[in-house]
């Protein structure tokens, strides 16, 4: 039995939001019902950076996403992060697909985090706010007009290059360049960047936003004022995550903010078993830190889409 | 950049297992001295079986072994254990390679339990007895072989075709097929079944005799009637993954053995930090769960080999 080896070329034509959008939201509702398993991800900590091994199983699926993060790489101009999953049939464990997953990550961070403002922003959210206009606003921006009638996209970033190479890149939305207070001030707002300094300021956040707080992905990055955790209702991915490496996981150590306040993890709300909009004034958060569920129901989407296909490299790779 | 992607007959023509030996012997001093380091392995439970995660990192190469294990699958021609391993470049998280690892896995397992035997079996041991004829038994005696002057290998299998095979595949040797009882009469014994029910009883067992048992490696599983625990000396691999999965993890959850029974972990004999045989008629248990870090080290050799020859298939993985 051959395995299929997809590169990161072939994956990019194989990813489609829309039915990202379905399958995550779909591994969401199977994690809450016990059909989708992830345990905790196992990190290999390195000089420049680290390595983290994720391993998970749906319905008809099971594999590994294997991910770097070294901050130092464009300085060779090599990529922050590179990932690569190897996708086996859970039945037999057969290594059906050894697949990069780069792209697969960066579809799934954008196709959940629209996810989670279908659930929490306010309906008639028609305003995007994108804070940090790096590869990661890409795939938010597809994901949020996906599910919303988006009138206007305020994007920031402190590199006015990447601002523009953004905001040509989509020239079927209505995209402007702002200033950071200006982005902020939108019905849902997507924060990208890596840093450790918060820089959403309280002040700046209207009654009714819902944020994505998505670049706190390890400890000691936050990009938002802990005050606005304490005033809004915060979602997490999943709780044991985003207690250490989220956007609440320096509040938590600074014990400016404590686990009781997070209301929800996103599967309770999807599901329905929490509900948290609740009224148009509500500030609301999601915390994510991406999982390793997301990741599986991608790859399986690009498995069963080519496995019968001609074009793509198989090998017999496990037999002897 | 390249990956480079080397299938298990690749992978089976590069292995050495005069190479093997000096290579994980060396990891397990760098182990020892903090210049190796191997998280703990994330396991995902699946309906029939079960894959593992196990990263490590030692000077020069980083990386993760995922690894099944699907008791049944030799009911559909599959083999129980297949292995992939992502090899990356530690200091840019990099894949450099992706490789088969089930031979890597066997040769790393042969050569640890040959290096365990060499610290603690009695220096003129020369009667091999293996129990157990399936693939394990392979890479065991290649091991043994390196190390010790094996006068006669006595083999022992519940299957009369298996020990055939084994028997036959190696004229160089002196090999005897054997009663159970006969094989256990050994001077070093290789256990390599996957027994719930010890089999090895303590009368069979006589001064002096080294054990090397290999075939526990999951909760449940054991090969040694437990009074041989608590009359030998007991090394393991690593005291967490012996604890959980290893020869000692039923008896201790029977309260028939406990932790403090152990007497080293086998870095600290390697680096003689702790000595073992100290007179002819100590009996001596080698408890073996296999380690990341002897597969890294493996696969290292392997990468640095073939990097730079042609014939291997190389892929621009995960560039765009």
């Amino acid at each position: 039995m051959p395995t299929l080896f997809l590169t990161r070329r072939d994956i990019q034509k194989l990813l489609n939001m829309k039915e990202i959008i379905a399958a995550v939201e779909q591994v969401f509702r199977d994690y809450a019902g016990g059909k989708a398993t992830m345990p905790a991800k196992a990190y290999l900590s390195l000089q420049n950076g680290d390595l983290r091994a994720m391993p998970a199983a749906i319905y008809g699926a099971a594999g590994v996403k294997w991910v770097n993060a070294h901050p130092r790489n464009p300085l060779q101009d090599l990529p922050t992060v590179m990932a690569v999953m190897i996708y086996n049939d859970p039945a037999t464990g057969y290594p059906l697909a050894v697949m990069d997953a780069t792209d697969i990550t960066a579809f799934r961070t954008g196709a959940t985090a629209a996810i989670a403002a279908k659930y929490m922003a306010r309906e008639e959210s028609v305003i995007l706010g994108i804070v940090g206009a790096g590869r990661q606003a890409y795939t938010q921006l597809k994901a949020h007009a996906e599910l919303f009638d988006l009138k206007l996209v305020k994007v920031y970033d402190h590199s006015e290059l990447a601002t523009q190479r953004f905001t040509h890149l989509f020239p079927q939305y209505n995209m402007q360049s702002t200033s950071l207070d200006e982005a902020i001030d939108s019905d849902i707002l997507c924060t990208l960047t890596p840093t450790q300094q918060p820089f959403v300021r309280r002040e700046c956040i209207k009654a009714g936003t819902h944020i994505n707080a998505i670049g706190a992905d390890a400890p000691g990055k936050q990009e938002l004022d802990p005050r606005i955790l304490t005033d809004a209702v915060v979602v997490v991915d999943n709780l044991e995550q985003a207690t250490n490496g989220g956007e609440i996981n320096v509040p938590l150590k600074k014990e400016l903010y404590s686990v009781d306040q997070v209301y929800a993890t996103l599967d309770e709300v999807i599901t329905g078993k929490k509900s948290c909009r609740e009224n148009a004034e509500a500030i609301t958060v999601f915390d994510s830190t991406g999982l390793a569920i997301e990741d599986i129901a991608v790859a399986k989407i690009v498995y069963e889409k080519v496995r019968n296909l001609p074009g793509y490299m198989k090998l017999d790779f496990v037999e002897a």
